[in-house]
C-alpha cells in the first residue's frame, strides 16, 4: 500500500510543511520505501519529481523539502510496491496529456483486475495496475469527449463514474487533477482538511515541527489538504467514507 | 533561438561535465535566459527537470549540476523565447507517451507554420510551435503504427521523413528519443562527437573546467554527445550538414 497527499489552494502556496511530515513515512516512520513522487502545477505546466528511492533518504526529496515551490494544485505519493517492481516508470504520480491539459494521477490500493480492460489511446509505460487504471480513465474521458468539453461539470460526473467502476474491482484511493480541479476518490482511507482564517498553529505527527499559519498567511488564503492519514495531531481532519468522491478547487471542497 | 544538448551512452553515464558548460549559456555566457530543461531516461522511465528561469542562475540547475544522475540517454535544452511566453508549459523538453514509451523532444529554431497542421491525438499544452511540431510527429507515428511496431527501422524512416516535412516550413534542429535511440535532425547548427577509448582530456569552452575522461571510464565505455555548438575547445566535433538526420544508440552513431 501507499500514501497520498494532495493540496488545492486559492493562491500559489508551498507544501513544505505537509511534505516534511509526509516524506518521513517513506522509509523512516512508515514502510513506504519503494519510491516517492510529487507534481506541482504552475500555470498550465507541471513540475514532477519522482524517485524510486525512499523519500526519507532521497536527495531529491531534500531538494524539494528546501525549495518552496508555490503551486495551487499539488499531488504527492509515497510507494510501497505491490504490483510492479521498484523502478522510475512505476513511481507515481503519473502524467498524461488530455485536451491540451496535463493530467496527474496517484493511487493507493490494489486493482489488479483493471489490467484486463482494453486500452485504445493511452498505454502504460510501467507495470503497475495503477497506471493501467489511469490510462483507462483517460481513454474513457477522451472517447466521451473527443474535443475539450466546455463545461467541467460534464466530464466531472464521468470521472466520478469511472472511479466507481474501477473501485468495484479493488481498492481505489485516488487523487487526480488537470490543474484547476483536484479530484479525490476514497476507498479504504482518505482524510481532508480546509485551512482558512482565522489561522492557527499546526503540529506535525511525523516530525517535530510546528507552524503558526497566522504568521504566513493573509485572511483571504484558503488551502485544502487531502492525505491518506492526518498529518497533524491538533487539527480536525475529516475522514472520507468508502466510495466518497470529492472535488476541490481554489482551496475549497466544492463537491 | 535556443540550444540543444543530447547524450547517448552504452552504460549509464552522468552528464555533469557537459551540462556544466551548457548551462552557462543560459543567461550567463549566452542569451538563452527564458528557461531550461533536461530529461534523463532511467529504464523505461524518464526524469524531467524544467524551469522557466535562466539555467545559469536556477537552483534546480544547481541541483542537477551537483547530483550525478546516470543515464544512457539524455536530452537538454536552454530557451530563448521566440513563440510562446516564458512559462513552464513552454519549456522544453516536452514529453508524451506513445506505444507505451516516453518520448522526449527538444527543438531549436522556428517553424510557426506547423501550427496550421491539424492534430488528432496529441494537443499542445503550451503555446510554442515546437510542441505543436512534436504533437504532429507523434500523431503521424501513431496513425502509421496504431500498435507498437516490432522493428524500429520501420518507424525510424518515418521519423526522418516527418522531420524533413517540418523542416520545409522553417528551421528545425531537433533531438528526439524514446529511450533506446536518440534521433537528431539538423537544420542550421548541430554538432556531435563520440568519446571512446583511448580517452583523453577535455576542456570546456564556457567554464574553466577540464576533465580527464581516462580517470573516469573503462575501455569499453562509449558516449556520444550532440550539441548546438561544441562544448569543448580541444576535441574534434563534427558539424552536421543542413538536413542531416542521425540516429545514435549506445554511444554510437548508427545512421
Amino acid at each position: 500500500m501507499c500514501e497520498l497527499l494532495g493540496m488545492s489552494a486559492n493562491i500559489p502556496t508551498d507544501i513544505v510543511f505537509s511534505f516534511s511530515g509526509f516524506r518521513k513515512r517513506g522509509g523512516e516512520r512508515g514502510p513506504h520505501k519503494d519510491g516517492w513522487g510529487i507534481a506541482f502545477y504552475e500555470g498550465k505546466g507541471v513540475r514532477v519529481f519522482r524517485d524510486p528511492s525512499p523519500s526519507a533518504e532521497s536527495r531529491m526529496a531534500n531538494f524539494v523539502r528546501n525549495y518552496p515551490i508555490k503551486s495551487k494544485s499539488v499531488i504527492a505519493h509515497i510507494r510501497r510496491a505491490s504490483t510492479g517492481k521498484t523502478a522510475l516508470e512505476n513511481t507515481h504520480p503519473f502524467v498524461r496529456e488530455l485536451w491540451g491539459r496535463e493530467w496527474v494521477f496517484a493511487h493507493n490500493g490494489r486493482v489488479p483486475k483493471v489490467r484486463k480492460r482494453r486500452l485504445k489511446y493511452n498505454r502504460p509505460v510501467g507495470g503497475t495496475d495503477s497506471e493501467h487504471a489511469f490510462c483507462w480513465i483517460l481513454d474513457n474521458l477522451r472517447e466521451a469527449f473527443p474535443r475539450p468539453p466546455r463545461k467541467p461539470e460534464a466530464y466531472q460526473a464521468l470521472i466520478r463514474e469511472l472511479c466507481e467502476r474501477v473501485a468495484k474491482v479493488g481498492s481505489f484511493n485516488v487523487l487526480l487533477s488537470e490543474g484547476d480541479y483536484l479530484y479525490a476518490h476514497a476507498a479504504t482511507r482518505l482524510h481532508w482538511i480546509v485551512r482558512k482564517a482565522p489561522f492557527s498553529k499546526a503540529r506535525l505527527i511525523d516530525e517535530d515541527l510546528e507552524v503558526d499559519f497566522s504568521d504566513e498567511t493573509t485572511p483571504n488564503d484558503r488551502v485544502a489538504v487531502i492525505a491518506t492519514a492526518p498529518l497533524t495531531d491538533n487539527e480536525a481532519w475529516e475522514r472520507c467514507r468508502r466510495g466518497e468522491f470529492a472535488v476541490f478547487r481554489d482551496g475549497d471542497r466544492i463537491v
